[in-house]
């Protein structure tokens, strides 16, 4: 575990041989790199902007502690007067960005740094790392969200995300994507997430019968009791969980809910709701879990399952089917001159810039223009500007939003996000255009570099 | 992120709710858990054991901070004299476990571990979450390494890691799998794993002209030349870094090679190796990258492409094909009773297990017998006992094996491991029988288990 570590060495190697061959040829202008997607995964037609505060955070606090320049000194790749000016490397560059939990689409800018070429280089590792996760999994939870039509959805992800980490920014994310819970207990007390969770087939099973194990459940959290009930069989732990629920009554306590996890939850919820109408526990809610994702909430939901809550693990905590994004921080201008790369199909666009919203009259989303940051937005109507800036000089600009706040932004935006574009398979593409300014500026420095780099076509 | 605090928080709330009933029950007898994976995911017909050092630290680690009790204060659900005995919390159990870098398949037990049930339950989180995903990705890198047929394989997979813990366990499961090296230096660092890279697209963008940004990075590092060759095209590229290839001969250096990022490798590839040998640069290399996985890998060599190394990134990192294991930390025994669930296509079996393993005449493995840990082997004949124990009384027992002998153990057991077994798709199971005695006790509890709670059948 790199706990107790800086991570000024989470980078890739070549940031920092690039850097040093920056260093040792005098090169130290500014540099602007701009984090975007490439590509929509499959049945994708929107992202979910999320990981810039952690972004922030490691920026302020970038540092070369001894210990690794030691390293670096270790591996006989680097110059004394290069690791010399490491250790008094900071990160003073500024930073404009979307905000967290707004949308963006493909090619849009979510993430722009500009600073001397060596420090906006050597951050890349980190700002694709987080970015890149952060809103892959604020987008898979958004779907579920969106499955969910209102009923309540939960993060149960943390034993499979991938590491420490993925487990605390899962929470985070999906939080921002609209979840409303997380099972992550280190998440609840770092990021003020509302923690869930009561028993694991485990409880169940440690105890000679499941009514013990359930009555004993009970017995320690009276006002918390939501009880599992397929370890054995679903209707029979069901019948036996009604028999608690009573019991509590008797007490005068109410049990919250049983929980599915496992069979065709789609019967197995209309039977158990019946067995728990029947003995007049209609406040007990139910609540399903067990390999779900957006299409099996939004599967169960159409069969008309009375399942109450989703508690939603792997799947979306690894965003199963789209694990990554095709995302890239690219270079667009350094001292002074926008530049671009033209790669078989990982082509940029140059220069710094500024994505330009347009809302239809009802205040919809109707599309969006890429400009160049300092363009006036074309179309002459009003238009909302995506990037703000965030960080100047290495100092951030205003006081972090709260997660709630990026979850309430996220709220509002992906409810005037046109319906088409947000259905779980095949979606509609949303409009997104290239301003005259930016589209002329390409065309001239694609024709130089053709013309300098390959010769006259 | 959450570097400067402890982890005993890492878990699910549920651990702690189960904890605290157990606690008022007066339930503190020993329960052994069991980790291992119910089913294979698409392709696979075995899994590379990785995460047992991290799990071990872990136990070793564990305990509860005062901001980790006054949190769970304020969560208003935990009583205080469960907090007090949190506070004193320290895991004194036993650990049983497959080394890492050994094969295993499915229903295997990993990891067993025993200890009084609280501390056995509230460790699940960790020991999934770790077990799970190195062990995912160990495998996902085994099968690159596997289709390389002995070629050079290098992990670039850290700009999209499911954030900073992935990005650091995959470099050290890549390892352990067979790989040889990693871009991440903050694993260079901490493992001691060879570190690689050179430059990206910046690099080259940076500069006025392709040429100039090759001739700036071979002035710095002419030991360490690899020149990326594809930011304007690839052929063009290859041409400007054969003439900076020969710049470097005439200075009595050589270059190390170029890489090829984009565009169709296979053509690219064989361009790019006449182009250097007709300079009489045959000794430069070809490294490929770009979106390449174990199915890429051999696919570029069964065409002949000559790439001498491969950069294998975002699909190996996500192990983006399969990016979980159907993996399960159940209750196998409770005060000295052998228990199981029954859940619809998640039954367990009981007890504390050994798994025996068999080779056929010629070394190679043969087949498996999962069996009662204190079970004679039953065939007779003699066979290696997968499993050792690790640690007693929340003490390890013997020192960490490094990393290198864990690759070792990998590169050993899968030599031995039958050509059907490693096939990128459609591979042949390997037969893994349940012995005698567990087959008989699964049988007896299961019959219990649906009188005591279903009614007979």
């Amino acid at each position: 575990m790199a706990s107790n570590t800086g991570l000024a060495l989470f980078t890739d190697l070549y940031q920092l041989t690039m850097a040093q061959a920056y260093f040792q040829h005098g090169m130290f202008a500014p540099a602007t790199f701009s984090f975007f997607v490439r590509k929509f995964p499959p049945d994708r037609a929107y992202f979910v902007a999320a990981g810039l505060e952690d972004v922030l955070h490691f920026l302020e606090e970038i540092r070369f502690t001894k210990a690794d320049i030691d390293y670096l000194h270790s591996t006989a790749m680097f110059s004394d007067n290069f690791l010399e000016y490491l250790k008094g490397l900071r990160f003073a560059g500024d930073v404009w960005a979307v905000p967290e939990g707004k949308l963006f689409f493909c090619d849009e800018p979510v993430i722009e740094v500009t600073a001397p070429i060596i420090e906006a280089q050597i951050v890349e590792t980190f700002v694709v790392n987080q970015t890149n996760f952060q809103s892959l999994i604020a987008t898979k939870a958004s779907r579920t969200v969106f499955a969910a039509r209102g009923k309540r959805v939960v993060d149960f992800s943390l034993r499979r995300t991938h590491g420490i980490d993925a487990g605390m920014k899962v929470a985070r994310a999906s939080f921002i994507g609209g979840f409303e819970a997380t099972s992550n207990v280190l998440a609840g007390q770092q990021y003020g997430i509302p923690v869930v969770g009561t028993m694991a087939h485990s409880f169940v099973i440690a105890f000679e019968r499941e009514i013990d194990a359930f009555r004993a459940f009970a017995d320690s959290f009276p006002d918390n009791t939501v009880l599992l009930v397929d370890t054995y069989d679903t209707l029979e732990g069901a019948r036996k969980a009604a028999v608690v629920a009573l019991e509590l009554e008797a007490r005068g306590k109410r049990a919250r809910g049983v929980r599915l996890d496992s069979g065709d939850i789609s019967y197995l919820s209309r039977e158990v709701r019946r067995i728990l109408d029947e003995a007049r526990l209609s406040h007990v809610r139910i609540v399903a879990s067990g390999g779900l994702d957006e299409h099996e909430v939004a599967r169960l939901l159409e069969n008309g399952a009375p399942v109450d809550s989703f508690g939603v693990g792997t799947k979306m905590g690894v965003s199963a089917d789209a694990p990554w994004l095709d995302c890239a921080y690219k270079l667009v201008k350094y001292k002074g001159r926008p530049v671009l790369k033209l790669s078989t199909g990982k082509a940029t666009l140059p220069d710094e810039k500024q994505v330009f919203r347009y809302r239809d009259e009802a205040g919809l989303l109707h599309h969006d223009v890429i400009g160049l940051r300092h363009e006036t937005p074309p179309d002459g109507a009003p238009a909302e500007h995506l990037l703000s800036q965030v960080m100047r000089g290495g100092r951030r600009l205003g006081a972090s939003p709260t997660l709630k706040e990026a979850q309430e932004r996220f709220i509002q935006e992906f409810a005037r996000l046109p319906a088409g574009c947000k259905v779980l398979q095949d979606p509609r593409h949303y409009p997104v255009e290239l301003s005259p300014g930016l589209t002329a500026l390409r065309d001239r420095i694609q024709q130089e570099v053709v013309e300098e780099e390959i010769g006259k076509a």
